[in-house]
């Protein structure tokens, strides 16, 4: 099944169902109101969702919602727990090499995680707000999971059945910030912004043999100002999301709308490029002594969308304008 | 006004209002059912907040509640964005004494903070539940505030209006996972478990000379197992709340119902002991070069108020019974 939110007067928005090929949509919310009353009651609602799907997809739906005229906001507008991985190691091997940093010990066998803010995700099409020119500002092109209730010690094998929904991200992260944010051990703070979502978030059997290992095997799709930055492709990412889930839940109960990122996308392969800008300057510093390519400035526009093995879009397009307040760089 | 939250069927409790002198209680679900509702609505509720605790504090209000009989949840239950301070700097430098760390690099200009799970905080009297004895479970004693919106870019001064209520908090940490995670970077995830609140939010006004350079200038009273642990003052917090909530604001609005932590609150004065475990066992390291107390254990019990400078409980009482659920050291 797949769903996404359309923006309205509350902060949680209002639920819909796409049909299977993306070309119509109908509310859903005489049976949930909002995204994270439907996770905090799946099974009752489960039966409900799925004739739904099936009337729309065979065209019985005489409501359906023309697509041109809605505007997304996040699948989940806000989560009550956000987690983000770092679970490409491919990107932390490239940082490391590239500012001489010591290697994380243990990455390998337990996953890096910062714990995110969830209050205030960005639609698709939002702005990238950034306060000032100076602070670095990125973006990082991820798969997530959002879960159902989790039991605190839950095994990879019961994480994986949490798994409700696959959703595409774009963590927005503020560069000139963040080393010192980790030098401190607390994590980061100041050095993350709103996190934005592509509109359309979908249970894993939709993707049928993209979704494998509990990892999303599709392309992430990157432009910055319409040209080429990226197209990594999931497979490499050395967590699969039920180890991830696994790794939050060992010392807490994970409650349902719990949203669950890989970190960003990163391959061995340099021809497929990266999925941030701080991997791009890292290979340039490496291979040139100096970084070459600025981060966002005012006005810059970033798109990311992920594709399958047919090249068809999964979860829409975020497609974000850079907005700078303090323009004085 | 002062605030309290009674457990119901729904995650985010029933809006309570008690007297000043906290001998009665009414509903007030009739003008916001709950707390997280009051902070987005702050501005409408305010006048009918005011008309009920006057009529309650007169004694005008014949439907109030026997307190002897309700079941305390957080105040707020649970918050789209939960942050904790480290800002007691004695407490650093005491583990960084001990432990023989590195100090944490301007630690005296930019208050460290970390990002907590704000998805399932406890009630005063919920057990601390602990997955394995060898996690080393700790308690920090904390004073905290709860915001309203507050943009991005603040000011501390704006900052300060933004406050719309102060509580106390029981951080659950496990020393045993903190150090893996500091030393990623990417902040505590495993560290820390579910925290609990004392039963009462105030707002800043009910303090009066207690609340002064927006901090808590109460005292935190500990005891474990009934045995005196701790009884330092909130006044030597290096950074005042308004300060805390300006440094969350950076690069990020905050919503309405922004829970921000002080850290353990901890005293240069030997005397008055301390608000954690690890404090003590730094303490025990540094004079005996062994810790000797242990980390708490299956069974205990945790008690911790604030009270004024008349000795009044300010906040209503944590009280919470550690269960261990692999009880195999």
């Amino acid at each position: 099944m797949k769903f996404a939110t359309l923006k309205s007067q509350s902060p949680d928005g209002t639920l819909v169902m796409l049909s299977r090929d993306l070309s119509t949509a109908v509310s859903i919310a005489d049976i949930a109101p909002t995204l994270q009353y439907a996770l905090e009651n799946w099974t009752q609602c489960q039966a409900l969702f799925q004739e739904c799907y099936d009337a729309l997809n065979a065209g019985r739906r005489k409501d359906a919602l023309s697509l041109e005229s809605v505007q997304f906001d996040a699948p989940l507008p806000r989560s009550w727990q956000w987690l983000d991985g770092s679970c490409f190691l491919n990107h932390g091997h490239l940082m490391q090499k590239a500012f001489h940093l010591d290697p994380i010990e243990d990455a390998d066998k337990y996953p890096l995680m910062y714990q995110g803010a969830g209050d205030n995700f960005s639609g698709p099409e939002d702005d990238i707000v950034v306060a000032d020119a100076t602070h670095g500002a990125d973006f990082e092109g991820e798969f997530a999971v959002i879960t159902g209730d989790v039991e605190m010690g839950a095994t990879p094998a019961e994480a994986a059945q949490a798994i409700r929904l696959v959703v595409m991200l774009n963590d927005i992260s503020y560069r000139g910030l963040a080393p010192r944010e980790m030098k401190t051990g607390f994590g980061f703070v100041q050095a993350k912004g709103a996190t934005a979502f592509a509109p359309i978030a979908v249970t894993p059997d939709e993707l049928g043999e993209h979704w494998r290992d509990n990892r999303a095997h599709l392309t992430m799709q990157i432009t910055r100002n319409g040209v080429p930055f990226g197209h990594p492709h999931g497979r490499e990412m050395h967590f699969g999301f039920d180890q991830l889930i696994a790794h939050a839940a060992l010392t807490r109960t994970l409650q349902a709308g719990t949203v669950i990122g890989s970190g960003t996308v990163s391959n061995k392969d340099p021809d497929v490029g990266q999925a941030c800008i701080s991997e791009l300057r890292a290979k340039e510093l490496i291979a040139h002594g100096a970084p070459q390519t600025s981060f966002l400035q005012h006005g810059e526009v970033v798109a990311l969308k992920a594709t399958d093995n047919s090249g068809s879009s999964v979860f829409g397009e975020i497609c974000q304008y850079v907005k700078v307040e303090n323009k004085h760089v």
